[in-house]
């Protein structure tokens, strides 16, 4: 299985490997003089040497024991005194399309900062385009030399009967994709109330990924530790990268559960939990770490497994247990720690070459023993992916947008109303549910300045004149103006927020004729835009571009007064109509404790 | 694959186990009040309670919170307040065939012991009749509730070219029984030189287990620890059991090598090493525990896998680390750790139920949620097995044994003649190549008490009239008399040894008639007679019986003189030709250093 991700399955090369090995015949590759981080032992070795060959370990010069014999003249040879040689990192839980770049770019930005294999759900684009989409974009992947492990995800929709998206995945087409080469394992498993409620489809999944022998992953999101995380894991769920406190770490840790350690962009779970779980002194071989969502300029700026691997140490881990985090127990988790997750022999020869085991910051890179890349600069070459039709046409809102389409009318007098509002947290995925008064004129409902009250809107636009569209509002921007998304979780519909007709119809018009993406607008004009025209949600440009982009719409969001931290990510959740308290979706107010629709008005 | 050995495949009972953990349904059973070992964290957690339904953990009840939901009129609940839960003891590597009997009655006795999986390597029977009595073997084991995992023998013959077994196994085979339900993996690839000369069938047969995406077992059984085990390991062998130095473990675990801790009936490996590895801070994730060999004897009046847990804490190691070896690290490295290994939920509810975590010896073993031992005896009816006949009809010997079949005919004169001999070793596997001297008359060698010199004869037992004999000379048992045993490894032919030609042949005729075993005669009367009549190597009978046998063949081995420990095990091995020095097959004397034939006179 894994071995589509290996440049040589080791059944068609060991013979080479053990030729290698005992000096009859020469590595392409040989690493001298490193200091080792071993992962199976947890120490760091001095003076190895590393044979590669075949894309694989083939030898390792130990304990005073050289590669001088496995050098021939062809052999590269790369000195690594001074240096730290560790396996390439894993990320055990990553949506590509967070980064609103393709897979083959995220490679291109990841790859530099050592990591060498992902286990990518691509939820938001199956929930845009469906499983088709997602093969496509494991067609990218295959252009680049980062390991795209997918997982077949879950939950498409996030939530059934809530709101529309572009398509659906169910157990039926699970068990068609576990016969898929590049598929290991499911993706999150968000519907962990089906589960506990036994819905059948949800537990089918994970039914279907077990009977292939694949790892399912999950998304338990509530502080509970006790029955329903028990009956969620015995349900077959492996691992989960929700946890916020290291109560539940540990729960989950006891009842077997791998916890993959979140330190995305906005999603900064780990430092909450890691300090407390290291001191308990619990063995943390079930410990992975995750990026889950990054953004592309932290990707750009700050990093991505690299960054996490840090705030491991901030958090009080000894490097080298970081580093099995990010290794072994992610490889162990998946069940392909036969190919990867160690330097030592018969692994593929992913790894890095690091200064010091402080910044995680590699100065070589080399997968299935290629050098690819250098100084934090890929080596390989990244010719932009041609998306087919189907991925870059997918604004189908069967409508021009005008200030009319955003008028919220009302049978009530002019003067004030009082309205359900979502209140959005910077930060954090909760919103709360709460009420504003709101100015009522002409029979139609507006945007009320002063309480910090924003009109919102979510059109369909999966379905064309077909499609439904609501009205709400929000609190907690403070901005003048409109923003619209098609990155608007999950089911990424066209979400417009604003304290006028004319600016939201016109942020709305702007991301139809670009295909998508985020825009800020102001007073009639366009202040930024970030063009997304891959689903709506992924760049066909380069990652600095998008990374500049997405820099401008931050400046935009702030001169139009938002003081919120990535504003643009908590606007993004406003629709997920899965998570407490209260979510707007094409089909309207959803109340995310009760899982019942809401009206707008507030009687009386 | 593994839920071939499981009651029900997760994927078919966890809506179940989803509904008893949250109260919706009684369980099966519920244990209360248990000091929990959690080998996933390596943690004993107090007042556990464990609800069990379908054979599978269905909920933990940790930190205050109870099972009482789970307990229905029906029901059953054990109180194990003052007692330990742990995980199931899983023997990562085992000869059944050692034990004497055959795999059902093997779980008889190991399992009231708190073993509930063995990883079993059949490759005496195999070398006898094949992979055709592997099957019957696996279908004997499916009628007790032992864990049998199979894995197809490797080495059958153990080398090929000096000696002849009743079947052979090769890479064609190996691909084929990978889609048997029972095989797990690849049996202890005993042929490291044919993997470092790059013999392709040896090649072969790792790489239809790796395609298959199952475990290869090793046996690296010499103290180089360099170039040659980096080739093995990088050929995709993935554990060993042979290690007998801390060096030799540890050079294992930094290039990513399972050790599977070795304490069997004679071959007590473990604590020639482990107290150093622990000293040493490693990680120990890698290291699990076998017992290889275990004879009936020692199974009966000692343990298995208990007394293999109390040999590593005698050594140095906490309860928890020695039960991590015997079960999660296990499962981890046969990729079987989401059926088994740890007391969490969703995984096979196989765990014992110990006093104190000092003897390892369970007052309760549970085997997918049933009680299958209580008090050291086990619970499940087990009516011996029906072997067929091919399988109890393996003395082809094409002849009658009269004493002249022991005559060894040399052209020399009367009076002494230097000849080789196999100086046997006890308690060790390795053998002398020595020279004696011994008396010529009338034409023929004879034995020479005064130089400790029996004769020996090898027999091929498995081609009748076809089958060829040879003769040699061993020192080092002392015994007058003649001892002959069908339990001679690997080929299993005939061996017999003794100081006179009426004796032996008497010797011979005693197993020709009873299908085979071992026997010991002296001054034409039979003293001891060990009755293995399934392949010559396994009793139709009860383990006890066979301990009593067994028990009897010791006493005749010290009344004839010997004062080796366990010396038929010593004599069991003169005839394997892969280890060195010397060793007698049925095709001559082998040179186990340069692999050639010898002769049996010294010239000059």
């Amino acid at each position: 299985m894994l071995n589509t991700f290996c440049k040589s399955p080791l059944w068609e090369c060991h013979a080479t490997l053990v030729r290698v090995a005992q000096g009859l015949e020469p590595a392409d590759t040989v690493i001298r003089h490193a200091s080792l981080v071993s992962v199976t032992t947890h120490e760091v070795l001095p003076d190895a040497d590393i044979a590669i060959s075949c894309g694989r370990i083939a030898y390792l010069g130990l304990d005073g024991h050289t590669a001088e014999h496995c050098i021939g003249p062809q052999t590269r040879v790369i000195d690594a005194a001074g240096k730290y040689v560790a396996p390439g990192y894993i990320d055990s839980h990553i949506h590509i399309e967070s980064a609103m770049i393709g897979p083959s770019e995220y490679a291109r930005v990841v790859v530099p900062r050592g990591t060498t294999a992902i286990y990518a759900d691509p939820h938001e684009c199956a929930n845009v385009v469906g499983l088709e989409g997602v093969r496509v974009m494991f067609d990218d992947a295959r252009r680049a030399p980062l390991k795209a492990m997918l997982t077949t995800p879950s939950c498409v929709p996030a939530v059934t009967g809530f709101d529309d998206a572009g398509a659906s995945v169910d157990a039926a087409q699970v068990a068609a994709t576990m016969e898929w080469p590049d598929v290991v394992g499911l993706g999150e498993m968000m519907n962990f109330p089906g589960i506990l409620a036994g819905e059948q489809n949800a537990l089918d999944e994970v039914a279907e990924t077990l009977k292939a022998g694949k790892c399912v992953t999950g998304h338990y999101s509530v502080s509970e530790t006790d029955r329903g995380l028990a009956a969620y894991i015995a349900s077959g769920v492996r691992a989960c990268h929700e946890s916020i406190t290291p109560q539940d770490v540990i729960a989950k840790l006891r009842m077997g559960m791998y916890v993959q350690a979140r330190y995305g962009s906005a999603w900064l779970s780990l430092p909450g939990y890691l300090p407390q779980v290291l001191a308990s002194g619990v063995d943390t071989r079930l410990i992975c770490l995750c990026t889950d969502d990054n953004h592309p300029n932290t990707l750009v700026s700050e990093g991505g497994m690299d960054r996490a691997l840090r705030a491991c140490v901030a958090a009080g881990a000894d490097a080298v247990t970081a580093l099995q985090f990010a290794t072994i127990n992610a490889a162990q988790m998946l069940g392909v720690d036969a190919d990867m997750g160690s330097v030592t022999p018969g692994k593929c020869a992913d790894l890095v070459i690091l200064p010091d085991l402080a910044s995680f910051v590699p100065e070589q890179v080399l997968i299935d023993g290629d050098l690819v890349a250098q100084d934090g600069q890929a080596l390989f070459e990244n010719p932009l992916f041609t998306w087919p039709d189907f991925m870059t046409h997918t604004m189908n809102v069967g409508r021009s947008f005008t200030p009319a389409d955003f008028e919220i009318r009302v049978d009530r007098p002019d003067g004030f109303a009082r309205v359900r509002a979502i209140g959005g947290v910077g930060g954090s995925t909760i919103t709360r549910d709460s009420v504003v008064e709101v100015p009522v004129r002409n029979g139609k409902l507006e945007a009320n300045p002063e309480a910090d009250a924003l009109k919102m809107a979510v059109f369909d636009r999966h379905h064309g004149k077909e499609g439904t569209h609501s009205f709400g509002f929000c609190t907690g921007f403070g901005v003048h103006g409109a923003l619209a998304q098609t990155v608007s979780h999950d089911s990424h519909n066209l979400l417009v927020v604003g304290d006028n007709d004319e600016d939201m119809a016109l942020a709305a018009r702007t991301l139809v004729e670009c295909g998508g993406g985020e825009v800020a607008v102001a007073d009639g004009q366009v202040l930024a835009l970030v063009r997304l025209p891959v689903c709506g949600l992924m760049s066909d440009a380069h990652v600095e571009q998008v990374a500049d982009e997405v820099a401008g719409i931050e400046q935009a969001w702030a001169d139009m007064g938002c003081k919120m931290p990535s504003p643009f990510m908590t606007m993004g959740i406003l629709s997920l109509p899965c998570v407490p308290e209260l979510r707007l979706t094409n089909r309207g107010y959803v109340n995310c404790v009760t899982f019942e629709f809401e009206d707008l008005l507030i009687e009386g």
